[in-house]
């Protein structure tokens, strides 16, 4: 997006994932870098932080929506714990860039499903315990909520999608149309169409996003479209 | 977004209203237009899907994401009541661009409500029933999503966002914080950070998105944050 690209040539110093910094070398040649690996989040948002408040213009790269699960609360939180003072206005201003979030991006990709009501749940429980994701998904299943899933799987979590699916099922029938899409706009690009019974027989990882139907999504010309609204 | 800019240069004819074409009119100088007003939404996907067929370039302009709550479905439902044949290759291309929708514009201008699970509502109740919107609300608010608010009110619909407020008060304290966000990245933008006990002493149109936070979000040197997690 063009603010995106006007705060990343007014940065001074760009912080940021390797790879995602990567992704964007051709603006980056005349600036200083800070790269890092993907799990050092919280030392990314302190030099970020301690930068500006240095006097130095700073952008922090995240891939998305810097305001969607991303980047934008931890450099806000770490900003306001090392904000010694009360007076904003001796604070360097912050401003969180909007983008793409995984939700736009797989939407645009499936077709129409979210034309309607939807709810996001992160199915990572690294930070959340279990129980009160379920819980989540159980309400936004009865109340028919169109559903997309973050954080579906990776190595290390493999159980969530099956758990999630069959807490769905209690609400909704198996034969919900529910959309996968990988690596949206990016290189190995993956778009499926399968049903919410069928969800298991596919390849989910972390770079995936899932979206299921609510009662009256429907597939057309091999399009995901959830309608507009509901009958009385 | 790059995307968005190159699919119009292309287009032969480029349809949407009024007032959004007015404002990408420096890209359309050499383009066959199609105005029409606000409410013209089907005389407008019917135009768009009808040219294609005819074997012209068209884009129909969306406002915010086209994807969400927005024209996609619309063009893909009436595209394929349309579609005489079931030949899929036989048909036009339907390429759904994403874009920057208004949680996304939102979330950003307020800071970083968006860091865990939430759930976007529709207040019209023009298509949906509205003991179906009422129904939703509660079960979010009792799941402790992030409630994001489209629609709140307009010349006509005025009640909904009071009652709205009262579903939530059930199971929030009046203390959450909350967000308005008016006409976000426009002229005559405006934000507001109030809290949920304090909603209708603001004025909220049908230009105005509105956030809830949960039960952990914070207001920190004046933006709406919610934390990533939840403590076991």
């Amino acid at each position: 997006a063009p603010r995106v690209v006007q705060v990343i040539r007014e940065a001074e110093l760009v912080i940021g994932y390797r790879l995602y910094l990567a992704q964007i070398q051709d603006l980056l040649s005349d600036k200083q870098i800070h790269a890092s690996e993907l799990t050092h989040e919280k030392e990314r948002a302190r030099l970020a932080v301690q930068s500006a408040r240095a006097g130095r213009k700073v952008c922090i790269v995240s891939s998305g929506d810097a305001g969607i699960y991303g980047m934008a609360g931890l450099v806000l939180d770490i900003f306001s714990e090392m904000s010694s003072s009360s007076d904003q206005r001796a604070e360097p201003y912050v401003e969180v860039v909007p983008g793409i979030s995984a939700l736009n991006a797989a939407a645009a990709l499936l077709g129409a499903p979210l034309m309607h009501d939807f709810a996001v749940v992160s199915l990572s429980d690294l930070l959340t315990p279990w129980p009160t994701i379920a819980q989540r998904i159980s309400a936004v299943a009865e109340a028919d909520f169109v559903v997309v899933l973050y954080n579906p799987s990776s190595r290390r979590r493999q159980w969530q999608l099956g758990e999630a699916q069959r807490l769905l099922l209690e609400h909704r029938a198996g034969t919900t149309p529910a959309g996968l899409v990988r690596n949206a706009y990016r290189e190995g690009q993956k778009v499926r169409l399968t049903t919410l019974e069928h969800l298991l027989e596919h390849e989910v990882d972390m770079f995936t996003t899932v979206v299921i139907g609510n009662a009256g999504t429907r597939v057309r010309l091999g399009r995901m479209i959830t309608p507009r609204g509901y009958e009385p």
